[in-house]
């Protein structure tokens, strides 16, 4: 196998030199660094740091534990939280897990067996309490939710999320200002302590202050987050009243799940019914219609959220939370009311 | 810290029957597997690994390396990998990379610095020749991609695939047997070595038996399989030509950007333009139209992918290439002709 000693031959130049090649240094001129990476290129060179590894208390990895398997949200914000990883000189071990699992154990066996320096929780519980969080013993990151229904104080965690509240009352303003009154909201459920909670009481919200009461029957629970559940959701929605004019959707693919049931149940988007949801995932922007929504601010959180973890590995700062805001994608899935 | 004697010490039973429990053996009682279980979530017990991975010079790590960063179709496929690895006793670690990255040196990196047992490439070069896959001295799996382009013996590598050519030439003929003569490609390129060139030359053949002469015209070529560049590619190959009944569009993700297009240029799906892909995302079932497609299997691929794995790693068998059919899911993106 090809050590960097050999490399260093090859290249008349000092070990550390290539170690500082290896490494980024600044301080290699192009040539010289130039021509390193022609033979590290030419014999295949791989650096081994396996040796390294075996001494080390820790390791320079940073978990990722992605709760919800097959999410396009999240799988659109992974190579965000990779790439600042990478950059900040850290590497990344991802660990995905089922929406209903628990990626509080699932991140404390991971810290443990990897000996990490960090985790970033992408999707999780809302209502952790101080018991829970115990079983980590490294700086970890929520991100894109907080503990809006636990009893942490803001010394024992770190969040980057938006105000699921205030955007869900942006959105349902939105179609209220479109002179919308007869609003329904498809969602997981309104009592699960999730952001699906959270968006459900800027709906009511939304409506109290407008002065439009709330009618119960419509609002559609879907018991989970999956496109499945939304398109049945929404049908049965159909099934039992088609005198409103606009849905509001807590989720850009529940959205285009219940768009598609829509249009088979005859009613036309946005003609019959107007559509909002939040999220902002690229493929929503290709549907025809193309889908109004509040995009939420995905390189931004990554990014965040790493600033914010690799500030606590290296000492420099304690916990912190930061709320985002998000952008109005105006589509072609909302009409104004005449 | 809790250890495992502790929690054998208030069950009032060994260590190794908690043990067993813990590892899911069946010779524990389910009265006492309970009391174990109830236990251990009563003082949030994680089982600690490092000691042991410490002193092995390899851990039961499977690595798996993603190329092209929000991928959907990997996106599905990663759920199925993880669950058959784990199922296996090993757990996963995985590493997402753009599509011009590296896939076997990221993979080599990863082996080395994580001990790894073996790997699965998911995407991938399809021209590999011995002296790079030399970098990887643990058993791999191309999943989703073979060695098509390249010099490999058989021996040297275990590949999961579909036959990208022979499924592209039946979803052309699916469209001719619609009765489709004026039929365009949209694809990477057409000489890109990788699954865009093998599914271009599946249109070509198709063609061909049905005495269709090829009209490079209607070859358009995007660049990249973004949705970004599959879109403009398709506004492209509008401004050029309007006579074209049908096209096949190498990838659903691709297929859903190109069918915007062709709505925004006024071509209606399927009345004025009919679509064929392959692949078989989720999401593609719930376009308006949904888009008539040929399903790749998905968790099929994935689990053939592990066992292969799993079986070099155990020994029990040697490389191996598993080709696997799709099947087509009827949408309603495609017409019969008059």
């Amino acid at each position: 196998m090809t050590t960097i000693k050999d490399i260093a031959e090859r290249c008349s130049v000092s070990v550390s030199t290539v170690s500082r090649v290896l490494n980024d240094h600044p301080d290699v001129s192009s040539t010289v660094r130039e021509r390193v990476l022609k033979v590290i290129d030419e014999v295949h060179y791989v650096p081994n740091s396996s040796a390294r590894d075996l001494v080390k208390s820790q390791s320079d990895d940073i978990g990722l534990v992605v709760r919800g398997m097959g999410n396009f949200f999240f799988a659109e914000m992974i190579p965000t939280i990779e790439t600042a990883i990478a950059k900040a000189g850290y590497t990344l071990l991802t660990h995905q897990i089922n929406s209903e699992d628990d990626e509080l154990r699932a991140g404390a066996e991971l810290v443990r067996s990897k000996k990490l320096k960090g985790l970033i929780l992408l999707g999780g519980c809302f209502d952790y309490g101080k018991e829970q969080i115990a079983v980590l013993d490294v700086p970890f990151v929520c991100c894109s939710f907080g503990n809006s229904f636990g009893k942490l104080k803001e010394t024992q965690y770190s969040s980057v999320t938006i105000d699921d509240q205030l955007e869900a009352r942006r959105a349902v303003e939105y179609l209220i200002a479109h002179g919308h009154r007869k609003i329904a909201i498809l969602l997981d459920s309104t009592c699960d302590s999730s952001i699906s909670e959270l968006r459900y009481l800027g709906y009511c919200q939304a409506l109290k202050v407008a002065g439009i009461p709330l009618d119960e029957e419509l609002v559609q629970e879907t018991g989970n987050f999956s496109m499945e559940a939304s398109y049945d959701g929404m049908k049965q929605l159909l099934n039992r009243r088609d005198d409103f004019t606009a849905v509001f959707v807590i989720a850009d693919t529940m959205a285009m799940a219940a768009m598609r049931a829509l249009y088979e149940g005859g009613k036309r988007v946005p003609d019959d019914c107007s559509v909002i949801a939040i999220d902002g995932i690229s493929m929503s922007a290709y549907f025809v219609p193309t889908l109004t929504t509040l995009v939420q601010p995905k390189r931004e959180m990554g990014e965040e959220s790493v600033r914010i973890l690799i500030d606590m590995i290296e000492k420099r700062s304690k916990n912190r939370h930061v709320i985002l805001p998000t952008e109005v994608r105006s589509g072609e899935s909302v009409r104004r009311m005449k």
